[in-house]
């Protein structure tokens, strides 16, 4: 049996603790918070310690945000373990060396209170030897089908694209959510469109699948649409897309 | 049996036929074109005619440019008879006034070397009269489960909405795809992140959806991947939506 101990209660924390706690040969020993009071949302009272009373286990997960990790990992008071951190943008050096360091990069957006199905995840892996590798291959293999070594400059790269993909996507879906209620439209309407147009990338190139005013070079409709657009970011935003479609043919 | 003529032979012409082909109680009489030299992946040779040869049918289908809506409306040689376009931007009185007008747009992207199961597509019908109206729904709802009626006005917002959860969204999915690209890394990774940020909108409203260093603002990650991205206009994308994200919150 091997142990985990998993630093953070973000909602990256929140789906590995419920993927990790289904695995039969680790046992999640520890949850390590920075403060015990701030977390009202815990569903393993028991398990909660703050970071300086963690015990050694066989590998530490670092969830917390990005500017934390250096701190965090500084405060853990055991060494020669295996530390892995999680983070889309951060280096594996920034992981205090008194202890063995890894990237173990969950490549999905993560919400409390929406399931994800762990299995689909692409989990990102780095670790500075090879016998580490191994450690976390052996559990990401038992966590998911998608599993990739990746450099931690690749890394990088994958996360500013994943930022377009996703953050960015769900952001203009909240644009589109607010044209809909401005307009007394149910935003029901557009979630087959939505749903077509990440479905439409499994099986032609984004640049195949590229429809609308834009890539028509449609001035007239394009000119209507900017007009209607009140919000002036929302209006910058249809201006640049637009231009950036149109110079990426 | 009811008749049908299609003018246009662009994507959604395309993929009307299709769906139109299938009903037992329509025949589609002819496709009509504005010129028989420029089709060359024409599926129905015999059914396709120069619009002026075209014979009146119970509905007409325009499915042609925006611009090019109100010139081949007049160009149809019968009158009196139900004529719709299916554009989200032209208002219903672009049509030519000699035949009775409708409007059956069809919310969805379209391209013709993708299947699209058309009984998920939202149809937006407006008709000038209840009886043409009924016609349009009748139709309609043979065809698929999302029957709404819409104003010109609204259909017009719709499509300013859809073009933002669409087209704009598919531009994102291409700038991930060219990060990945010239780094090295297969966009499969990014594949069912896409997937998921367009699954979650089914549970959770895109406000509530939204994660990642925007809403957290977490600025050293967003000066990062500032830095990292060399594109000026990715870049300035980057720049637009983060502060969209961190305005609209």
């Amino acid at each position: 049996m091997k142990t985990i101990n998993l630093i953070g209660w973000g909602n990256v924390a929140y789906h590995l603790f419920n993927a990790l706690n289904n695995l039969n040969n680790y046992k999640i020993q520890s949850i390590g918070v920075r403060s015990l009071e701030k977390i009202d949302d815990f569903i393993a009272p028991n398990l909660l310690v703050q970071i300086d009373d963690l015990k050694p286990a066989d590998i530490t997960f670092i969830a917390v945000l990005d500017s934390a990790i250096a701190e965090v990992t500084e405060k853990i008071p055991y060494k020669n373990r295996l530390v892995v951190h999680t983070s889309g943008t951060t280096a594996i050096d920034v992981l205090n060396k008194k202890n063995r360091k890894g990237v173990f990069y969950p490549l999905q957006t993560f919400s409390k209170n929406k399931e994800v199905n762990f299995k689909e995840v692409p989990l990102c892996l780095e670790a500075e030897n090879d016998s580490d590798l191994n450690e976390l291959k052996l559990l990401a293999n038992l966590l998911s089908n998608n599993v990739y070594q990746i450099s931690s400059d690749q890394r990088k790269s994958l996360h500013v694209a994943a930022v377009f993909v996703s953050n960015f996507t769900n952001h203009l879906y909240t644009i589109g959510n607010k044209i809909c209620i401005d307009n007394n439209i149910s935003f029901n309407i557009l979630k087959p469109l939505i749903n077509e147009t990440a479905d439409k990338i499994k099986y032609l190139s984004p640049i195949e699948a590229q429809t609308g005013p834009a890539i028509r070079f449609d001035s007239k409709t394009i000119e209507k649409h900017e007009e209607f657009l009140k919000n002036p970011i929302f209006k910058e935003i249809y201006k640049l897309i637009t231009q950036s479609i149109q110079q990426n043919v």
